[in-house]
């Protein structure tokens, strides 16, 4: 969508812009935004790609997510809170998308199925999910936009095999009021293990008790939420944990992050980098696939910016496309890698990432046109101060007010906060507000 | 692994049989009987295979799996009860296999990923998910032989959406413990239905409520299951039945059954046809692919005879493969195919179809040396006398002993019977019997 977004600009502008096609597994775009009740496999027997859940809310102000070429201001026509939930996020983005796709050859229930290079161009394999039928398309250039937040990590435990509960990965969670008055164990120290133990907590799980591997997450939690370190064994529903801890669960919930998948890439064309990683060793400018420069991949960090990095990164890569941008020799272009992949790896703090991928944006953004330091500068402030408000009271932090970077316009305080917001549907969010 | 041990048989008479490769994406054979505990997505972001669960009993009597050249005698060495848990029945399957598999080309971990055909050979693109490889191989025939019970076929109800509970497809139901003390729709009225009721009630449900579409199961249940028409639609957590029944539940557990899905082969090699019926009308004997005689679909039909019919399936397979067995012309072919087809659209119950498919394997017998049909027979006979067992009592009907069509062995009764029996373990189950 953000690739889409950047050649309509460049089209706007009178720039001749190439044929782009689209190939998108779903029935509609907007990816990992479309909630489903599924898991698993879908009704085409592919993997449900989405991993989002009922309730799930912003976790940062949208007014870090905000687009530079589309305003909230000009979506919802009034002030609205900073912390919506997914459906008003996602109805944002398809706004953007709508004002800027006309004509766009997007096929849906359309899976690639292979790529493979030949002299320099791509034979691109792709199969209709509902025809069955397979075809080719000879292309210059790939985009990798499928992103890496739907094929699950799962480590396991002894015992794991005879646990007598549910089992999960974050990817397939959906509800947590599956989880009332159950007590829950939560793997992970993320952003997703995180808002899932917050999830429970305010659907009424009797206890979440999230298993951390190096470092606690270590908020002032509520009540039903604690911290313990590793899990060793399980034992019935009984978990043993690092710190010679033992409790009884009812279930257990990885947020153990996911796997860079591709196989519809062939092998040398693959992203094979560690995940969990904001910046990668593999691709020049975190973009541009290092043993194949007509490869770019789109959003594959981990990532402390989403939405404006990844309009940045579509920007970049139009830029590419349209020969204003060169890629330079592969001295220069490792020599440059290195560079960003030594400090990535020296990053000790989420506050040290932050400023990190905001000094790489400002870095992208020396080569095109998307937006302005100062704005990704007042984001990076806000992601600051919203970290703090989590740390001062993660129960509270939803309900504090942003200030739009480009339009100056201030959210509003929301009418009900979070936690008693059981409610998470848009028109409801968009009534009361 | 039929098959496998079809060529086996043939070598080991001294016929000279060609070279097999066999592409397993599990890291291990047995396919469907590698019970994992793992949902979705497995570690190499390919959907998960088995749809078995924990406390997976045989549903018939073990004597109707008998194998004719590995009988229960030589694997078990002594008498054992007919319906075994899920990991006594996968290790006979080994030991048949460990005996007939020596030198055999398996590439483990290892997945098709397009298989076409090109001048009346087969190109067969595989990819290593370890290495992320992707090879070529040309043959002369496919055999599919991945059955049909892994990729879901889901409906949905109207407030499905909102459901606050968990839901999932049998192919994710791994635990009936899971829904102890809770209230479970169950959707279906086939054996999954059946066994997925049976396994929550015995684990402490509270109330099963199997919903089907158009004829009651209609045991005489346990208190804790009833069975209702129909789900119109779901309110909260209120389903609201066509009879006028609404009942609250805290799960819906999809036994729905499966679709054909062959996403590895080109469109025109595809097996197109419903699912759920126990004669397919695109192949010829029930195996061989009407549009092209080189791909060979073995088990793609429902069964009512399981590992009998693949080994008979096999058997045929392999020598239309070595010649002994001629494809007739189309003509003869689709007049063989209809005539079937026709027979299998008519059955009105499931003592018809067992008779039918009985029929179907005699068939296949008269061209191929597998067993003998008085064998067959006497294996109808006991489906039919365990269907009435089921009848008059669907609580003990796994307590009943049945006799070795091929041996005469009588087997032992349980020492303890199926209901009290809440230790599935392949150990305990042969210590204690």
């Amino acid at each position: 969508m953000a690739l889409i977004a950047a050649f309509h600009e460049a089209n706007s502008n009178g720039k001749s812009v190439p044929k782009i096609i689209c190939f998108e597994k779903q029935e509609k775009v907007s990816g990992l935004w479309n909630l489903t009740w599924k898991t698993g496999i879908d009704s085409n027997g592919e993997p449900v790609h989405s991993s989002m859940y009922r309730h799930q809310w912003a976790n940062g102000p949208k007014e870090c997510l905000e687009l530079a070429n589309y305003t909230f201001d000009e979506h919802f026509k009034k002030p609205v809170p900073s912390f919506p939930p997914r459906g008003v996020i996602q109805d944002y983005l398809l706004g953007r998308f709508e004002k800027c796709s006309k004509d766009q050859d997007i096929r849906f229930n359309t899976v690639v199925r292979n790529v493979v290079e030949d002299s320099g161009r791509f034979i691109i394999t792709y199969e209709n999910l509902l025809t069955k039928e397979r075809c080719d398309e000879i292309v210059d250039y790939v985009i990798v936009a499928t992103g890496h937040f739907s094929v699950p990590f799962m480590p396991s435990y002894p015992g794991l095999e005879s646990f007598n509960g549910s089992v999960l990965h974050s990817h397939d969670f959906r509800n947590a009021e599956e989880f009332k008055d159950k007590r829950v164990v939560i793997v992970g120290s993320k952003y997703s293990a995180e808002d899932i133990a917050l999830q429970c907590s305010k659907f009424g799980a009797k206890k979440c008790i999230i298993s951390y591997r190096k470092n606690k997450i270590g908020f002032k939690w509520p009540e039903n939420i604690i911290e313990v370190p590793e899990c060793q064994k399980i034992v019935n529903k009984h978990f043993y944990f690092e710190d010679g801890s033992i409790y009884e669960a009812d279930a257990i919930i990885f947020c153990t992050g996911y796997n860079h998948h591709y196989p519809f890439l062939e092998n040398k064309l693959r992203l094979k980098d560690a995940t969990n990683l904001v910046y990668l060793e593999n691709l020049y400018k975190g973009i541009v696939l290092k043993n194949n420069k007509n490869v770019l991949y789109l959003g594959a960090q981990n990532q402390c910016y989403t939405f404006p990095m990844f309009d940045i990164q579509a920007w970049f890569a139009r830029d590419v496309i349209l020969g204003n941008i060169e890629i330079p020799d592969e001295e220069t272009m490792n020599k440059d890698i290195n560079t960003w992949f030594k400090r990535c790896m020296n990053l000790k703090s989420n506050s040290g990432a932050l400023d990190f991928q905001k000094e790489y944006l400002h870095d992208l953004m020396k080569e095109t046109n998307y937006s302005s330091f100062e704005i990704i500068s007042k984001i990076a402030e806000m992601y600051h101060t919203c970290n703090q408000d989590k740390i001062d009271d993660i129960m509270t932090y939803r309900d504090k007010c942003f200030t739009s970077p480009y339009t100056g316009t201030v959210a509003v305080t929301p009418r009900k906060n979070w936690f008693d917001s059981l409610d998470d549907s848009r028109e409801y969010f968009m009534r009361e507000n």
